[in-house]
């Protein structure tokens, strides 16, 4: 992996640049919409292609549940199994079992409930126990068939290597939010010890040959913490992975936590250094990343939203349709059933060049497939396009104009 | 509407036609994909156009409840409201109202427990009155919200003409299956009756501007009687509308019965008009009814088994792969999971010369969304492709031939 920065913004810490991978090049900044289960939801690999997706993100936990990641490699990897020759990131698969179970469960720090501590078991929102943690790593039911599954450092890799995703991420220990600055450093220290471990198997396993090409980044923790984000920062970053991923901002942090803690990190991360934000993408969350240097990010939103009757829209329209929520347009609103207005009318995608707000209506109010692909095609474009106009504001010297532009205050 | 006969089979009654209509020209035998609420299940029109579909068919009863007749009139047609600008068929939502609530329920010719005589009610097997039907037409609850409304020849006619379809279907009194001899006389004459008074809304409506270029299809009814079958395909033809469609033939008989029907009506039908069979599409009754005749036919067929992880295959592949029914693929079968082959090695659509058994095995297993997809193109563009090569097979004198290819005997 090659990274180069072409070009610095003078006013904040936005940059652009590429990362050059085995299945090609990543111009950044890039978005990188998720593809869970070896598919980008609803969207097919040619219709990324149309789109002009560089690169999506595929979960680790559920592909090594379903179909296997012995499948995959047996296959010939992700790429071949799926039909996708351009990059593709995979996750450790941490943030999803440390997830089981507490998915809905809202933190208070040092709530006995849920024994959130180091060392000790986590139980689901029944009592129900799903999660076991030690220093090796963690003991988990699969949520398919309640079987038993270990993930750890060692074997995180190795489903990764399986897998054979251009960019993997190292095993972390995910702390839940909110967390006592106790935990989070007991946790961010495991952390690194699992780092250590990740970096030491991915050395062992990349010297066989089809394995060349795969390429690790460090995950840096520490909760909302600034002594334990700076030491995490300086910790991952002397690691010498290909990349840095900053993990914990997307768990339940307000967004002002979330752009402190990518302060926090900035001045301790080589510049050389593709840093990947993890699980962030509304857009005023985009521009506040880009700002303070983030290279990728990946984010359920355009795809999950498409699934919710939620399209992602500008900001202008946003006011204009006098939307609840800013960005976003609620698809099976009574007003749109006449509309024959495109979503978006500033986007050029093909569902804006080709279909109306009212036949989208009817087709999220009659539960018709083509109404979740349209609208997840739709916000995918969106997202890719917002950030190709991001990386052109960069060249041209016009980044902070752009983010006034998208700015959701009027 | 202007309708032409090319070439006719030597050996059976096959033909090769074109059908022209204002949205474009229909090359027979046609296989029509259904596209109950303007829109062929998880396809966009732009896959049609790759497919190569020529016409869908709309149901009448569905979009006259969502999103409104009118509403769809207001916006500039279907076509327009769908951005599908080649032709389209409707149903006159007769099959939909009879068929309310009696779905699952088994006939017994006689049978008092549902009322399916002339004149009476019918209910559901609840015994909640779902339909009345009387000589001016039906009263019906919809089944979205329980409202009462009314169709009948007039009415569906003016609902087609708003729909703004290019060949539509006159309204019928359908019969359930079994039913006694006596009761499908009634129904037939009933059915006659409001055919004639769907020539007569028809030529008035037509006289509007932009409903010149729309055409009304006579439907024959009958049961299973011989006697029943002539009268009708007599009467029918004798209306001098644009088409013939044969209904009431899929709803319960046997396939023998099904064949034995179009024999029946054969004879009496005008040459110069097309015939269309109503709701009929596995394989074998395809080359039946070429065989007999058939023009055009309509099939949920390929859209449903998609949704149900059945992949249309030819009889080779079929064998091949030992498939429980013929020509049926259960794709989420164990034996798939690894099988790197194309669906059919056959067939040369998107689907199989991009993907393999084992990636849609996965996608089906994972409730993905692709899978429907990929399944939908798959089927459609089979359906599609058979009929193309069938018209090649009667230009070139060898309808026979291909028919013992695809038959489902060894």
């Amino acid at each position: 992996m090659k990274f180069k920065v072409i070009k610095k913004d003078r006013q904040t810490k936005a940059r652009v640049g590429k990362i050059a991978l085995a299945h090609g090049t990543i111009e950044t900044p890039s978005f990188v919409p998720v593809g869970t289960q070896a598919t980008v939801k609803a969207l097919s690999p040619r219709d990324l292609h149309e789109i002009g997706v560089q690169v999506f993100f595929a979960n680790t936990y559920h592909l090594y549940l379903r179909p296997g990641a012995d499948l995959i490699a047996k296959i010939g990897g992700i790429h071949k199994f799926m039909n996708w020759d351009n990059p593709i990131m995979t996750d450790s698969g941490g943030f999803q079992v440390f997830s089981l179970g507490l998915g809905k469960y809202k933190f208070k720090i040092g709530d006995e409930k849920t024994k959130v501590f180091f060392g000790q078991e986590r139980k689901g929102i029944t009592g129900e126990k799903l999660v076991e943690i030690s220093e090796d790593g963690v003991e988990f039911k699969s949520h398919l068939d309640g079987s038993k599954h270990i993930l750890n450092p060692e074997k995180s890799i190795e489903i990764q290597h399986k897998l054979g995703s251009d960019i993997m991420m190292s095993f972390d220990d995910c702390t839940p939010y909110p967390c006592s600055h106790e935990y989070a450093k007991l946790s961010m220290e495991r952390t690194h010890r699992w780092a250590t471990r990740c970096v030491r198997i991915h050395r062992k396993l990349k010297n066989k040959p089809h394995n060349l090409s795969q390429n690790l980044y460090g995950v840096i923790q520490g909760s909302i913490y600034e002594d334990l984000r700076i030491k995490s920062a300086q910790f991952i970053d002397s690691l010498n992975t290909s990349g840095i991923a900053i993990g914990g901002v997307s768990v339940g942090e307000s967004k002002k936590e979330m752009y402190q803690v990518l302060d926090f990190v900035n001045p301790y991360l080589s510049e050389d250094k593709p840093r990947h934000l993890l699980g962030v993408g509304e857009i005023d969350d985009v521009f506040a990343a880009v700002e303070r240097g983030i290279d990728t990010m990946d984010c359920v939103i355009p795809t999950r939203w498409a699934r919710n009757e939620t399209l992602i829209v500008s900001p202008e329209t946003s006011r204009k349709e006098q939307t609840k929520t800013p960005c976003r347009l609620s698809i099976k609103n009574n007003k749109y059933i006449e509309d024959t207005g495109p979503i978006d009318q500033n986007c050029d995608c093909y569902v804006c060049k080709n279909y109306t707000r009212a036949y989208l209506n009817h087709l999220y109010r009659s539960g018709e497939i083509l109404g979740i692909y349209l609208g997840t095609f739709h916000n995918v474009y969106f997202m890719t396009e917002l950030f190709r106009k991001i990386r052109e504001s960069i060249l041209e010297g016009k980044f902070i104009k752009l983010k006034k532009k998208w700015s959701l205050q009027d």
